[in-house]
């Protein structure tokens, strides 16, 4: 797992332009956000979904460094003073505490605009047919748009400060973090050929795999340690956030969280091999310190 | 010309999903800065592109949808306080004064996420080859990426209160205007099934039209009204930024347009009088009074 965090950095590197590239600020904030940090799962799901299916890893690397631009852009625009106000992410300032709001704000349009420049170079660069490149397309816009990722975070930004329902709760993580799961398991699924079958049970497995996670990061926010997080703890609650330690308490979020990767597990069931590194992530995420 | 605009309305109307769609603030706030005003410049640049190479026009529908949606998003991070902080955009509230500088980020956000999403959709809803769709996405990722629009707003933003030489005031007006001028033009063509040597006439056409339609933007921010323009007057000079008139004074920037003008019926002479709307569109660009 180590050696394909390494690989993903290393396609990052390759695939963000030079800090040389004009205008020199701008490409040296893209890289600053994107490069150097962060557990990279997003790419790591959607290599582990190409090899579940049988396919070539080397061909999801246009959609690990895709989907990698995307998240990191939606962390810049989720630090600004205007969402949550953060100073620090990863360990490092947040975006905007070096290179100001405008160029911040700029940075993340600009990176989530490469992503898709990436995809659509996935034919070329890595021999991916133009159909498929079109559905993974799809399946990204789809994963980290209005009705995805950025509408999770509207509903997100919308509630703080109220009493949430769990319908409401659920919602917000399905879609603020559960949908570019999504659109990473499934992009990585078509890249390696996935029948219909295998496609609506990675589509299981992402679901379950995305609650999984988000329970586990509400659980961090209250138990971690901003330097195992590399970000401040507590945040979620001084922002009045709705989460679900405060619903649950602290015991029941657990065994949920459990339950979840059992499902991701079943959903594997008649994968072979093959699929172990999706069974390995879904074990990890809720083992995860940080 | 109105009709076409008519049917631009009317095909961004049917592509934005509608204001019931949850989240409805997000869905309505992208509907508010997208639909009932504006030139629709970018969509008839890309209509009239397809048709000048014999093309048929209906094949633009995604791709006009798109454009409209990517202008839209730009006008409203450009707006946000952090960059040029103006309230008044077409005659209205700019969006951050309506739904609130979060709101705004994130219209902008899923505005773009979603143009991407029209476009690889084209092959499904406008019989659009995918390689041909592919090859438009990458048009318009390079059009509004950090090497194109986002790239000439940042050095915008860097520049403001500085004394600037022509080839930064060049640099600033072909990337952050220009370059999706170019997209819609030359991704038009490429659906209406241009010739290379089309499309680099084609692109020729753009890069003088971008630059006739910046200086007499700059012009009328000097000369125009609030009530024509839809927006403040004079904000470039409040801002301090570097614009045309006052580098080379009023009379010398409008020969300078009308010069980008003829560049661009030179670049169509080999056309048929299919590209008579490329024409009109050229001469109106300098004539226009808002």
């Amino acid at each position: 797992m180590k050696e394909l965090v390494r690989d993903v950095e290393s396609i990052l590197e390759q695939t963000l332009p030079p800090a040389q590239t004009v205008p020199e600020i701008l490409h040296e904030s893209m890289r600053y956000s994107t490069l150097g940090g962060g557990k990279r799962l997003r790419a790591l799901l959607a290599m582990a979904a190409c090899q579940a299916v049988g396919g070539d890893i080397k061909k999801t690397s246009g959609l690990a460094a895709a989907i990698e631009m995307v998240h990191a852009y939606s962390l810049i625009h989720d630090d600004l003073p205007c969402m949550d106000d953060d100073d620090l992410r990863r360990g490092k300032p947040t975006n905007h505490k070096v290179y100001g709001e405008a160029v911040a704000v700029l940075t993340g349009d600009a990176l989530l605009t490469e992503a898709f420049a990436e995809l659509a170079r996935m034919p070329e660069k890595y021999g991916v047919s133009y159909e498929t490149a079109v559905r993974v397309i799809l399946e990204l816009s789809a994963g980290a748009g209005s009705q995805g990722m950025v509408g999770g975070q509207v509903v997100d930004i919308c509630s703080q400060d109220q009493d949430l329902d769990e319908e409401t709760l659920r919602y917000i993580h399905a879609h603020k973090t559960g949908a570019l799961f999504r659109a990473a398991l499934r992009g990585g699924a078509l890249l390696g050929g996935a029948t219909e079958e295998q496609l609506s049970q990675i589509t299981r497995y992402a679901e379950n795999f995305g609650l999984a996670f988000q329970i586990t990061d509400d659980i961090l926010d209250e138990t971690g340690h901003t330097e195992q997080l590399g970000k401040a703890v507590g945040t979620d609650q001084a922002l009045g956030k709705q989460t679900y330690p405060r619903l649950y308490g602290l015991e029941q979020s657990k065994a949920m969280a459990r339950q979840c990767v059992e499902e991701c597990h079943e959903a594997l069931r008649e994968f072979s091999e093959q699929a172990d590194l999706l069974r390995q992530l879904a074990s990890f995420i809720i083992q995860r310190d940080h």
